[in-house]
C-alpha cells in the first residue's frame, strides 16, 4: 500500500472488496449505503469507460473498479476538499491509473469533457429540491444533499451530454422525486429501462430509487422486485449482505 | 332482486359485498384482480361524483357504490354489448339510481359530459401499445386489452378535462408503461402522487401500478409499500383477503 497523508480529522475505512480503504472526515460526508447500492446496480462491462458525477469520496469509482473489468473511471466533484480526499483514497489503493478524481462542476462537464463519449454514468446526486432555501449554506453536507449547486436537470442533461449513442446512465435518488427523474431523463433522450425501489423492511415505503436509463433507447421499462433491506430481525437480507460483502 | 334477463352465455357471480352480484360473459371478458385492486386503491369521499372509463362489465362502479359513500357513478364503455351486460348487471343489484351505465367512446367523453365536473375518474384501460399489429382484430377481448380504439393519452386527455380542479384519477396499468404514463400525466396536468406496484410474490416482478394523479397538483409522490398478492405457500396475503372481503 502507498504512504498517504491522512489528516488529524479523517478515518481510514475497509471496503470488505479486493482489500480496498477509503479515507472520509465525519465532520464532511460519508458514503451511505445508497453509494453501495448503485455500484451493485450498475452493470458496467469489460473495457467501458465510466464517469462518475458528484462522486465526494470516491466511493462509487472505487468500488465499481474492484466490482468490474471497465477500463477506466473518471470521478468529478465540485468542492476541492473532496477532490483531494479521494485522490488520496485512489492512491492508497494505488489506483491511480484506473481511476481520475478531477475538480469539475457537473455544470460544466460538456465543455470539460467529450461529447458523447462514455459507455457509463453513474450519479449520487443531491436529492432535496429545496436548495432555494438553503442557498446560504454552502456546508459540505448541504451541498452533497440539497440542489444548492446543481439541480436534478443539471445532472441529467450532463450524463446525457457525455454518454456515447446507447450509453447507460444509472442514478441513485428518493421515490417522491420519481416523476420529476423520468420527465427529465425523457426530455434528454434517456430512456428510463430499468427501476428499483428500496424498502428498509417489506412493509414500508421505499427510501430511495435506483434507476438505469439508456440514451436514445425504446420505451419500456423494467420494475425489479423491491430490495428489502432488513429482515423481520432487523439483520440485512441476503441480498444486502450480496451486495456488501460479495 | 330485481328479475334480469340473462343471457345463456352469460354466468351471474357473487360479489362478496353487499350482496351483490355481476354478470359476466367468459368468452367475453370477466373482470380480473386489477379491477378489484383498483377499487380498492381509489378513494372516493361521501357525495363525490365517479366517472369509470373503459367500464366494461361495470365492475368497478358497482364495487364503489358499495365501498364508498360517493353520490353517484357512471360507467361509459364504446362496446354496446358490454354496455347492455352492465346495465342488467346495475339492475340485479337495484342500483339504477346510483350508477349509470353510457355507450360512449373515452375520445368523445369531453363533448358528452360536462368538463371540470367529476370528483373521481378510475380506469382499468387497454394496457398493450401495440394496437397497430392488431387493428383488424374487433373481438372483444381485444378490444379491452390493446390499444386498438382508445390509447393511453386518449384516456388521460379524457380524465383530466373531465375532472375539477384537485380530482382524482385512479388507473391500474403495466409497470412496463409507468414512464409513458407519468410524462402522459404530466403533460395533461395530472400530477402523480401515488403509485403501488402489485408483485404475485415478494421476490418477482410487479405485474400491475396502480396510480393516483390529481389535477394541478404539486409535485411530490408517494411511493407506497409494494402490495404481494400471495404469500409464499401460494395462498392470498391477508391485505388481498382484505380488499377482496372485508
Amino acid at each position: 500500500m502507498t504512504d498517504v497523508f491522512i489528516k488529524d480529522c479523517e478515518r481510514v475505512d475497509d471496503l470488505h472488496r479486493n482489500g480496498y480503504k477509503i479515507i472520509q472526515d465525519p465532520k464532511r460526508f460519508c458514503f451511505g449505503i445508497d453509494a453501495v447500492l448503485l455500484s451493485g446496480f450498475a452493470t458496467v462491462k469489460k473495457g467501458e469507460k465510466v464517469l462518475d458525477m458528484g462522486t465526494g469520496t470516491g466511493i462509487i469509482p472505487i468500488l465499481l473498479e474492484a466490482k468490474t473489468e471497465g477500463s477506466h473511471f473518471t470521478g468529478i466533484d465540485i468542492q476541492p476538499e473532496s477532490v483531494d480526499m479521494a485522490r488520496r483514497s485512489v492512491n492508497l489503493n494505488n489506483l491511480s491509473e484506473k481511476i481520475t478524481i478531477d475538480e469539475c462542476d457537473i455544470k460544466e462537464v460538456l465543455s470539460k469533457y467529450e461529447p458523447n463519449s462514455f459507455n457509463v454514468v453513474t450519479s449520487n446526486p443531491p436529492y432535496m429540491n429545496d436548495g432555494g432555501g438553503l442557498k446560504n449554506d454552502y456546508t459540505p453536507k448541504a451541498i452533497a444533499r440539497h440542489e444548492i449547486l446543481c439541480s436534478l436537470e443539471d445532472v441529467v442533461k450532463g450524463a446525457s451530454g457525455l454518454l456515447k449513442n446507447g450509453g447507460r446512465f444509472y442514478m441513485v435518488h428518493r421515490p417522491h422525486r420519481v416523476a420529476d427523474i423520468i420527465c427529465t431523463l425523457r426530455q434528454y433522450r434517456l430512456e428510463p429501462k430499468k427501476m428499483r425501489f428500496i424498502h428498509s423492511y417489506v412493509d414500508k415505503e421505499p427510501s430511495m430509487v435506483l434507476i438505469e436509463s439508456v440514451k436514445n433507447s425504446k420505451p419500456w421499462l423494467n420494475v425489479m422486485p423491491p430490495l428489502i433491506v432488513y429482515n423481520k430481525d432487523g439483520k440485512y437480507t441476503d441480498e444486502i449482505n450480496k451486495i456488501y460483502y460479495e
